[in-house]
């Protein structure tokens, strides 16, 4: 069978763009191995109106409901390749799950957001699940009355900051530039009454080392090594290099390291498919949320509109995971026109 | 004292502003002489991501709700001018209420909304309250077991005729096309399944009439007369003249007329800034939603962008609201870079 729209990823986008399919009566699937999206880690969402203050997981559990209220199950599996069908048997798309299931669509909509950034410097990778976090909101409570650093400038680190100040002793906030120019004033003034958060303004991570001390690390194990294989032999983050240093100490003392400096749109199955990208990065759309493929369409945390201000909110990823359904069935109705949709 | 913004409009738009302008310390004000806009007057409210089903005025008591929790208190009272003021005195705008209150602002968000469309054909403005009316989800119950007609053939005329046929022994919907393509499938499936429904394609209302028949309203009462003053002395609604007939008879006998043939943008206010619009009627921004008046911003249903799909939702007008606040923040920013802000 072939459905109308194959929607990837879960998240508001994904999830928004289900219940609007729905509602449109577009035969579609959606796939999200990771229900909520990023959202699902935040511990406390305050401007998702409506609910003047919900945690991740519950809005998650609230937006599945949601979704699932309208008979549609969320596919949890993960896809592996995308690619375009020739107009001679069918025009459209195939997607193949990593387990080699293959589904048949007329459209797409990409909604896999972004991932994490990370710091890219040694011990990173290394010590990743043992002091190396990029979730506070999971990982805070392993930190209780331990020294840990939040690296980052931006509404994520400083929220993971506060968090962190719940169960920390204490708290450095690294941040590479001397303001937090993009973050809420909200936030601001909440991390100035926190007392156990030092801020360490003007100053790079360069190395994140453990019991043997800085520079310590073979050079094939930087970035290279399985994570689960050397999972036993690996001991725990005891510090970090600074630069420039700080109050001259050569190294500072903490057993956590959270990197919150961003996000990376997960472009690898729209490159299979050839969609444009904007400068910045990310996916080239036009108002109606469709791309440069026809029937493939993006919303949400990797896309880029170029005269739109990029302010990534879950209410803005809804609200094109509805303008892309809106789009899509245009784009339907026009490719099929019949007596059902008058 | 001058407020860093005043946000007018307590819709979805204007709400989810306050709730962001709150976050980002933004002082600022809200009116808005009803809560929640126009969905207030939804019966079921099923397309706001993670509710799935609620209705109009719990929504807007969440939103209220959530304002609120700010300490932001929404003033109820109407907004009767605004206007600029020079730039000798204090830049900004004068928001002026119809009791003669003085508000001053650096930044304005227009976010009033729109009003519904009227027929414009004798009898509409004489028997708006004894039969004729724009909210089936205020009036449908008085019409129990009597025979109405809905006006319309989009989203909000097929789900008042819906909603009406709980209540009415018959329900005539009126449309002067020859198709539902404005309707979500998921309504027309409904309207499809409800027997007490009887669709009148390809036909206008020519005039709603009482007891004393067609064409009996004075000349002068037609458009001009005062509502209030003549209160006693009108009857109720008997019936519309329709163009062409329908199975020949020469009227059709109904005893309520529910007209939900769109909406026009409330721009009275807009217009005395001297505000922009696009050849659609509605207000012309750029993508971060700035108008052509330097410091005055537009959100939700009086907003039409020329690129974006003209898709008027509770979650799009929201996702507005937070996309104009954080413009207007850079706007306020760079009009007044303190230490505060970084």
């Amino acid at each position: 069978m072939v459905y109308d729209l194959i929607i990837l990823g879960a998240g508001p986008a994904g999830m928004t763009a289900s219940i609007y399919a729905s509602r449109y009566k577009i035969n579609h699937l959606i796939f999200g191995d990771r229900v909520g999206g990023q959202f699902v880690d935040a511990h406390i969402i305050g401007n998702y109106p409506g609910f003047t203050s919900i945690d991740g997981m519950t809005l998650a559990t609230n937006f599945r409901r949601h979704v699932e209220s309208y008979g549609v199950k969320i596919r949890e599996e993960k896809v592996g390749r995308l690619s375009r069908l020739g107009e001679a048997l069918v025009e459209g798309f195939e997607v193949i799950t990593e387990t080699g299931e293959k589904f048949l669509a007329k459209s797409l909509l990409l909604a896999m957001g972004a991932r994490h950034r990370a710091l890219n410097v040694p011990g990173e990778e290394h010590y990743l699940g043992r002091g190396v976090s990029y979730c506070s909101a999971c990982d805070a409570p392993l930190f209780r009355n331990k020294v840990v650093a939040v690296i980052g400038g931006g509404n994520s680190a400083i929220t993971a900051a506060i968090h962190l100040s719940d169960y920390a002793s204490k708290v450095y906030l690294i941040h590479r530039r001397d303001v937090f120019d993009k973050a809420d004033p909200v936030w601001l003034e909440t991390l100035d009454k926190k007392e156990k958060i030092v801020k360490i303004m003007n100053t790079q991570v360069k190395e994140i080392f453990g019991q043997a001390g800085p520079n310590q690390l073979p050079e094939n194990q930087i970035h290279k090594e399985s994570r689960t294989k050397s999972q036993e032999l690996r001991d725990n983050v005891r510090g970090l290099v600074l630069s420039p240093l700080w109050e001259g100490q050569p190294t500072l003392p903490v057993e956590g390291v959270f990197i919150e400096i961003g996000l990376l749109p997960a472009l690898s199955l729209a490159n299979q498919l050839g969609v444009s990208c904007e400068d910045t990065g990310y996916i080239k759309t036009a108002g109606d949320l469709s791309t440069n493929v026809p029937g493939v369409f993006a919303a949400g945390d990797l896309v880029r509109q170029s005269d739109v201000p990029q302010f990534r909110q879950i209410i803005t990823s809804s609200a094109q995971g509805a303008i892309s359904v809106f789009s899509t069935y245009a784009f339907l109705r026009k490719k099929s026109p019949g007596p059902d949709w008058g």
